[in-house]
């Protein structure tokens, strides 16, 4: 059972990332790194080809630590343990009658099965042949990243990247980002009103608008600082503008 | 004016890769291919340290020719040119009142602008320093990659790949996947019910089930095989193991 304090953030632990006769020491490395980048920690490699190696330590940059808590295993099956579900990566469309899900639908189910506290795993093959057919076996569910017809070859860590953070997407969501993004204060409703009436007022005094006939102008300045989504500082500026637009300030030194 | 024929794959065309003082050929290499694996085509260099390089080339795999096309230009300014819109990556918040959108959010904005038939660019900095604040001024977006607020430290390549990807996304959408996927003809409705009540008789015949006091095994086993979405050819094996379960053939040679 998943304690009802368990925030967000957490649910990202329950995700397990399980890389298979791996080849290249430096995809393992670029991995973890993105691994890292989404928040997940967790990684089992299977059978790696070359590990533990510089060149992983190398491409991990900053993650490199988590290297070491890698779990190294004989086995798919050793390295599925303690887990409710494995999701396989399939580059193309397998015969055989696993549910194929696109990456950002197999992320959400990943986060439905993760919010009931039980840990998913995502399982990507080798580099030239991808999961095996017994691999495959393991696997409750396939998960395909769109790519162009003609070039699917994506590189074994780019998709690592696409999937931890389609999975970190189905978590978190934009929230995060909008929390960030609400820090800087947008002008009120009455500032913005203001300023338009301060703009109607000059453009009529300097003569760029008849007050009897104005025709459409202010309604398209209208909308163009409505796209602009304009923030209190910048409507002072503006209005300082005006002010100075309606009476000069004779220059310096004069 | 877009052409009403224009394909959404076209549209894919409408976006440009701009990276800005790349360090490391083998990242140009890597973005390469990861915009050819979405679909992506235009890429400008501005500034590259080194470049073309060896490196490069053996990152981009079989998106190797894509490097000769790249434009390789002095200015940010010059790479812009012919693009209606111009969106600036950036790992973490500005100061300046730059709109600040998620991947997402950003992708499915410039999507709308290229629907439109105009050209949007992606714009990525150095990888130590990200954009600098002249480059940010020439765009009118920005655009951040959610990220572990600990661990903010995306590759540059695997950056270029979740906006690429996010691109895909938007234009379009989990279509193209879903086609692919509808490739399985899925067992009709009658040919799932008939395989029920076939099992219903089984059950009742081996004894595992008691015609006068059923309980809900007989709902359970409904739930798990609807989840399962029978196809044709299983619901044939599944009868097929009934019809035997019924009347069990003689092991062969007796």
């Amino acid at each position: 059972m998943l304690n009802a304090m368990t925030s967000k953030h957490d649910l990202l632990t329950k995700f397990r990332i399980v890389l298979c006769q791996t080849s290249h020491p430096g995809n393992i490395g670029a991995a973890v790194r993105a691994m890292k980048t989404m928040g997940l920690n967790e990684l089992y490699l299977v059978q790696p080809k070359n590990f533990p190696h510089p060149e992983a330590r190398a491409l991990a940059v900053g993650a490199a630590p988590m290297l070491e808590q890698a779990q190294v295993c004989d086995t798919l099956q050793q390295a599925l343990t303690g887990c409710a579900f494995a999701i396989g990566l399939s580059a193309r469309k397998r015969q055989l009658s696993h549910q194929l899900l696109s990456a950002r639908a197999a992320a959400s189910e990943a986060a439905n099965i993760a919010s009931s506290g039980q840990t998913v795993a995502l399982v990507f093959g080798n580099e030239m042949n991808g999961l095996s057919n017994e691999e495959l076996d393991l696997c409750q569910m396939l998960a395909m990243i769109p790519t162009d017809a003609d070039f699917s070859s994506l590189n074994l860590a780019a998709a690592v990247q696409v999937m931890c953070y389609e999975l970190r997407q189905a978590v978190l969501g934009d929230t995060q980002f909008d929390e960030a993004n609400n820090a800087v204060p947008l002008a009120s409703n009455e500032d913005v009103e203001r300023l338009y009436q301060h703009l109607e007022e000059t453009l009529v005094q300097i003569g760029f608008l008849n007050a009897a006939e104005p025709g459409r102008l202010i309604q398209r300045l209208r909308r163009l600082y409505a796209r602009a989504r304009l923030e209190k500082e910048e409507v002072n500026i503006l209005r300082g503008i005006l002010r100075l637009t309606q009476r000069p300030r004779p220059p310096e030194g004069i």
